[in-house]
């Protein structure tokens, strides 16, 4: 605390890592790659678990638990799933520890090696479909609509707290269905509620759209994804859906009758959102002076910090502030009232600014006498003095207007930061002064696809779905395109 | 379904497994000792954490995250701790998978080998306490009382659904103290926190106590626990609290300032309850016709079965359920609607007693002419004609009589299994004929302990906390004795 960020201008990913270990939201472990999720940001974390579960069950899915760890066996059946998450899988070889024998200390035992190694899940589609093939028969049994919220091992080698991490936590849906079209509704569903979780919970505006071949999911048929732009101008993905097709039905030999008594493959989708959703929220809203947070995901959404000489002065502020810290709970709004005599409320200030509290009450000697709080908000960093009476209505308010307001504010954003460009030479240029995403025609090629990532670093973010469509030429080969597809450099 | 289950006096054993299975609960997976829990066991886990973490928040304690993997090199760091974790431990040594040269396959890449091994964690002391050291300086930093919601590993040989398995899920407390008052306090809360949710949630009477030290956590000073009976008059540990000392401050170096200014190590508690408790609610309440289930912890609280022929009946009695369903709901009654026209009233009876509905409405075009249903309780297995315009008071009445009328019935049992003898003879006799929890005098030393547990199988389950002290002489050495113990055979 007291230690100034750095500014976002001046560096915007050091501001990042300051700024999620200042905001005591998590912070590097021993253990490579894998971060620990303090209670503050574990607390945010909880407020969007609990706001999709609640999404995920009003739309028909249930919860259940895997295993945590997939067979080797399992995890080759599916050719380019393997593929896709051999190159960082932790590996479980060995089941015991001893006391080596020379007395150097504990050594794993090597008379207790597995016969076949365990991975620890990268993802669930494995194990889960060989968990389906006794589950489904028949044509009753669908459609199979579950989730699982778990903990997944990805041995990334670059890891960013929250964005990035060799462990993370998530959701993933699996579905089973009797039929492609219902399986394809199913994958557009969970991404329009993605969407409506990402625009009015965390206040954040994406795009919606379909990922290029070169950027599905390994299994997939087509990827659903949203999009989201950080305030660096680069694009963020916030959580996927895949169509499966048949891919892993056929894999793991999952057959149901059908009314008419055939034998069909089952239609499969799987879905995810993860605790990098954590990072996006930081890097849609915040500022320089730290945490911006959208009142629907705050832990604390109101603080309330007493200004004193004196244990008197400290008493009659705790007796005038009971009564309305009932009834904004009451409300369900929750409530803080932070009146530890270890420290000055100047401190206090500026650590709820940097752990971004929509919403401060300050209560001192004078407005006891005038009947008054000074109610302050943090998106804009303004603050007015209201009469006692009216304070809840206010915060009631606030709370609705800040959070109309940073989505309108990343909103504006984002759209004056995607630009249309023709030539592949302002495509550069654009992407280098300007940033954000680009919206430009493409051949439809992996060629020109990784010839601009290698060039530009920018990559295909989406095909966006909710674009009117215009047919063109390639800014890169000349070539036909049937519509522009955005690009940008991506977390 | 359809199929009756082997009656519990047949084989409790084989009767439990059923039951598990057959009623939707877990089943096991392809990896071994690795369990599926599928939606309606989860949904029950669902409801206990949920109460739990509403308790664990009640009494000041926060959530938070700490990594899956654990170097060897931090659990090696307590020595007792090791020892009693190290012959059960998954450990991971590579980081990827690739083709294999041959084209054999997928083989482990061995130039992925990991530096350090990483051991997957079977409880996260030592994980924790090397976060502790970055997060405790001062005494202002204190108490510290976090809880994680997580999945551990165990390795296992020998696994039974819910009751032990390779991978469960629980929650684990970890709470730093500056005295060591507090700290055991805090254990004893926690112990009393656990036996309030099973006797009020659960409707599962316990016993508390202390452990033995051949009993107690690997690396604790102190073992508080419950101990619930079970039908078959076995004992089941269904919550552990641990008074850690010094110990784990003391490996891992947190030592914190007073307000004096000295340096002093950090006093510590560790905490748990798993997924184990779902096979302790199963084995205490359920009949030879399925699982009997407290109205406060089921999925399902109420269900309502349509009897009738066309359509026409069908859609008649949906007019007149929907007020009811939406009713029942306000009031935070789940309630569910089985309108499935592919299966007959009767094997819906059969099957949500199977999964122990506590309340079941039918209703069919005679009641519709009556004003009448039939509502049926499954503690009882007695039913009713009731008035349509009192049913929602009488459902209101059954879930807190059920609840009532099964802890009452468990602890009846309970009670009449409790026997005090004062010979070794008597033990035996009692141990093998009628069961439950043996009360006798024990010399206190590990010798006698293991004698008793070599020759009866029965272990000292715990020193109970709430009896008389009874000074005697042991029943086995004749020793001096200040106090009866309680011994059983235990899951
Ligand atoms: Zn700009
Ligand atoms: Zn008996």
């Amino acid at each position: 605390m007291g230690k100034r960020l750095t500014k976002r201008n001046e560096d915007y990913s050091k501001w990042y890592n300051e700024l999620v270990v200042g905001a005591d939201l998590a912070e590097n472990s021993g253990v490579r790659g894998c971060m620990v999720i303090k209670p503050y940001g574990f607390a945010i974390w909880e407020k969007m678990q609990a706001e999709l579960d609640r999404m995920f069950k009003e739309t028909g899915h249930e919860n259940a638990y895997f295993p945590l760890f997939i067979p080797k066996s399992y995890l080759s059946k599916e050719a380019s799933h393997v593929e896709g998450f051999a190159k960082e899988c932790a590996v479980v070889t060995h089941y015991r520890l001893k006391n080596a024998e020379d007395g150097s200390g504990i050594i794993v035992d090597p008379d207790a090696k597995l016969e076949e190694e365990l991975i620890v899940r990268p993802t669930s589609e494995t194990i889960i479909w060989d968990t389906y093939r006794r589950w489904i028969q028949s044509y009753r049994d669908l459609p199979l609509l579950i989730n699982q919220w778990a903990n997944v091992v990805r041995w990334e080698m670059r890891t960013r707290l929250f964005l990035r991490t060799a462990e993370f936590l998530w959701q993933e849906g699996h579905t089973a269905h009797a039929t492609e079209p219902e399986a394809i509704e199913e994958a557009e569903k969970i991404m329009n509620l993605y969407a409506d979780f990402a625009e009015n919970h965390m206040a954040m505006p994406v795009i919606k759209g379909l990922k290029t071949e070169s950027e599905r999911f390994a299994g997939a048929v087509e990827t659903y994804c949203i999009e989201g732009m950080m305030q660096d101008g680069k694009a963020l993905q916030a959580g996927t859906s895949h169509f499966l097709g048949q891919n892993f039905a056929k894999a793991f030999d999952v057959k149901f009758a059908t009314k008419e008594g055939k034998q069909e493959y089952v239609w499969a989708t799987s879905w995810g959102v993860s605790t990098r959703l954590v990072g996006a929220l930081i890097m849609t809203h915040s500022d320089d002076n730290g945490l911006v947070l959208p009142p629907k995901l705050a832990p604390i959404q109101v603080v309330i910090i007493p200004i004193y000489k004196g244990l008197e002065q400290l008493d009659a502020i705790s007796e005038k502030i009971k009564p309305l810290v009932k009834e904004l709970r009451s409300k369900g709004i929750s409530v803080k009232f932070d009146n530890r005599d270890t420290h000055k409320p100047g401190f206090k200030f500026n650590e709820y600014e940097l752990k971004g509290v929509p919403v401060r009450l300050a209560v001192g000697q004078r407005d006891l006498e005038n009947g008054t709080y000074e109610v302050a908000r943090r998106d804009t960093l303004t603050k007015e003095v209201v009469p006692m009476d009216g304070v809840v209505a206010k915060i009631e308010f606030l709370l609705e207007d800040i959070q109309k307001n940073i989505y309108q504010k990343a909103r504006d954003f984002r759209d004056t930061h995607i630009t249309k460009v023709d030539t592949y030479e302002e495509f550069k240029t654009i992407l280098e002064e300007k940033g954000g995403f680009i919206s430009a025609h493409w051949d439809g090629t992996l060629e020109t696809e990784n010839r601009i990532k290698d060039e530009t670093k920018a990559t295909i973010r989406c095909i966006p779905i909710d674009d009117e469509r215009e047919a063109g030429l390639c800014m890169v080969t000349g070539k036909r395109s049937e519509r522009r597809v955005l690009f940008a450099k991506a977390y």
